[in-house]
């Protein structure tokens, strides 16, 4: 594979973990991180570390994002030392957050004005499946630059599928898969505290459903925190998902779709935010067991 | 494997498909249904065809019953010519119907009272995983009708799960199974729709979904009705299901155990019975389409 | 106006005070309480106590009734020294609990059997009302009885409402009324708790609404209990009305009504009991505060 | 009273009503409309009519303004030819449409910087109350502000409620007014629904709450809506007041408060806009009478 100068910004615990395997795959790595503290790894595994997004991006052909918010992104585009305007012409930005899909849009817009590409690449998968480069990824821009973007994205996971030319596309699939989660969290909640209060053990029917219908990690691994009622360790704080389920939500006013799941989600994990519970976000299930009285 | 007199009450598409399974197991199967010609099949295959439920288990050692709601298998157990009154001293019950866990419960002191015993053994799939023998089972009951029955079930599916002596518990985790079925088809409902006027297609988010996340046959079955929005064949109707989620809300008032996704689903079903739609209980998604101006 | 012999059956907050008034009218009142000792202040006033529903009716022309729930009045009609039984030929029973439709036809029927009649009479108003004689009343059952009732009816309140021969019809009016209380309560909570956490005063919210848009006795009584998250002192038990919004699901689910509103309130009232507050039922407004974390 | 120059900007069926009611009271008024011929009757009596916002407030002491949404408002404020840079020092903007609470608050700080002042005054009846001038009216602002502008809004309705110096106090009360009628007309649809299926006549089902527990003009305006499923006239159309709740979301995010009976409120809003359907706002009643079957 055709060797880069690749940028990194955003080095969270996903972040992280998906540039050490764009190192592995052999790529010139250039990263930036707001504390600038969490890039020592990297620099021990090879990668050079820059003081601003502009920086970090002065030379690269490709430029992967991974920040908490639309804001974040915002800032880090367009703010000062923002990375648009330092981008060379004709390199191509993975955008790998979590956003509303109008962001990519507006930030789609702001590249081709600079003569460079911004692809939406929002990636699925916990830290630790980041790490094993087996992030499920979402990808749609314009065409061309989904094409040369391609081989990095599969360097981070086990597959991309591709939504297209409108840049704000793969997060709204991105969207729905944490609504659906939050959906998958809920349901066992409901389930198991039902079982637990008419006498059955809460962890046996949990190996039960995780055994037979509901056989798959996200089941596995999130109806574990449910069942034994321990929300550790933190995948992702409760407000971060909150936001994104007002992303869901503000998607589903603008397109005039009832959702009344994801306004149960939005709700319970405002209630755990609102009580500073800490933990992951699949926390939220403690709204049922505690309505539940137990 | 030992050969025994067995009986099964009740053949609709689930329970004729598992008569056939204990058939080709060696038992000696003698059937009862209400609407006689249905047994015409199993009775080429070997099976005697009895005309009441007494008839049926006059010998029986093992009885199977697999019936549409609580007031049949009232019936069947207690009603003209019912099953408890003529059902040989040591035999054993398999309640195989989606009924309330007190259902259970009551019949099996009415079995105890004649010397028999009840144990639930709901199962969990569609008729044709039932024809595959692939089901998956729970049981509960009395521990050593348990044992005696387990060798029976295992012909049945891909293996039993035991919830202990109470004979409601079993029944209990048959409900949560169908909320938490009920919930992924929501959860893909909302989903698809929002994708779909977000403008993305339903279909490629149906099949992206199922081939990540939620890579499971459940997901993958039902999602594709809601994807097409095309609900056949019917593998339960409407009006069935809803029955069943009622059950679930009947028992989380019992248990005081706040539902708020059960009560959705309940009244969705609702909705669909009340329209005289026809289709597969998963055709409930229409009221998020519907909702949607689809 | 004639007087007549009335016997009272079921001496709780309401039904005392409703007692006194038909002493009050001039009737000749026979009383009787499962807790003999309720009917002492009765007694003073000129009540004659009897030990049994059986020997509280014996000569009575009409009977009036008012107990916690279904349970208790299908005892009270024909459990050991039942009503119906004793009841003398032609008289009238005014059955004024809150109570399934079902269960006001079929103890109708029971009436009809032995000679006598049920008129439904739920009422509208907490004890200070009834004492005041300022009840709003609604009545249906079998024409000729209700018009005999009607004389006593108007010494109870401020008029009586005419719903038919249908002895359901008026319980079901009774449950709709419920349901709305509930959503007015509901209502109130989530508006004064947006208007607090968003740096407003709760209780001049409170006035406000109830000088203007809501200026009724309703919203103003149960606003009052919100608006100072003090729920004394109580009218009604959050498990009393639990029952009732059961009630009105058991109704919504028989007649195929998706029912949100009636869902959300059965679900707080739920939490509130499992979580064994005290209070009046307004009380479970707390779970709107308690879910914004104040 | 003193006489003043007085601007009204924005002359729909509320605007023109209050602004006749500002003639009456002798003030001399210059009015704008964005679309002009709305004008012509207020000319007749007296109005001049101008061709901008800033030309209709260059002599004004002070300004109403009527508008649909907050980006109108903004508009008038702050776009081309708009009135804040027009207005005299010292004036005062009586803001009186429903918007977000910050929108009051930014526009108050942009008028500050003009040496002019926004009061949030917004207003609660339907047009035919506004023409009566029996408006209920809260306002928050600026003290000295409030107080100069009181006797002109002491002509619009029947009583000014003062919600202190933050002017978006004022806004957070409508929306929760707003929110507290849907609450009332869902509210009335479940039980009417109800009521209907279980053999009761609606309309006179509307009647007796409406003449007892609920006897005041909201519930009797738009129960009979409700009552009689004829959605007419329209005080308001369906998507106006969707996206008032949706300002209600907006807050009860902002401030984590969890709102559900908002959430079912707003998503059947969207869902009769979805439909297409025409009529008042009131009409999203149908999303209970067609979950029905009705």
């Amino acid at each position: 594979m055709t060797q880069h100068n690749v940028a990194f910004l955003g080095l969270g615990n996903m972040g992280e973990a998906m540039a050490k395997n764009l190192l592995k795959a052999g790529h010139r790595l250039t990263v930036y991180n707001r504390t600038a503290s969490k890039a020592a790894d990297l620099e021990k595994l090879g990668a050079t570390v820059a003081a601003t997004p502009a920086a970090a991006v002065a030379d690269a052909a490709f430029v992967f994002s991974m920040v908490t918010d639309d804001a974040a992104l915002q800032e880090l585009c367009l703010g000062p030392d923002g990375l648009i305007a330092a981008l060379p012409a004709g390199a191509v930005h993975a955008s790998c957050s979590t956003v509303a899909p109008d962001t990519n849009r507006r930030l789609a817009e702001a590249h081709a004005r600079h003569g460079s590409t911004l692809v939406a690449t929002p990636v699925f998968g916990k830290p630790d499946v980041a790490a094993a480069a087996k992030l499920w990824l979402a990808a749609s821009g314009e065409a061309s630059a989904r094409q040369r973007l391609a081989p990095l994205l599969e360097a981070l996971g086990q597959g991309v599928h591709d939504f297209g030319d409108d840049p704000g596309a793969a997060s709204t699939v991105k969207l729905c898969g944490n609504f659906m989660l939050g959906a998958a969290i809920e349901a066992m909640a409901e389930a198991f505290t039902l079982a637990q209060k008419s006498g059955l053990d809460r962890q046996q029917v949990y190996e039960f459903f995780t055994s037979t219908l509901f056989n798959t990690p996200i089941y596995k691994g999130y109806g574990k925190l449910v069942a034994e009622r321990h929300y550790q360790p933190v995948g992702a704080a409760p407000a971060i998902i909150r936001k994104d389920m007002r992303l869901v939500l503000d998607e589903s006013r603008t397109h005039l779709v009832p959702m009344p799941f994801a306004n149960i989600l939005h709700d319970h994990l405002s209630t755990t935010v609102a009580k500073g519970e800490q933990g992951d976000w699949a926390g939220f299930a403690e709204r049922i067991t505690d309505g539940a009285g137990l």
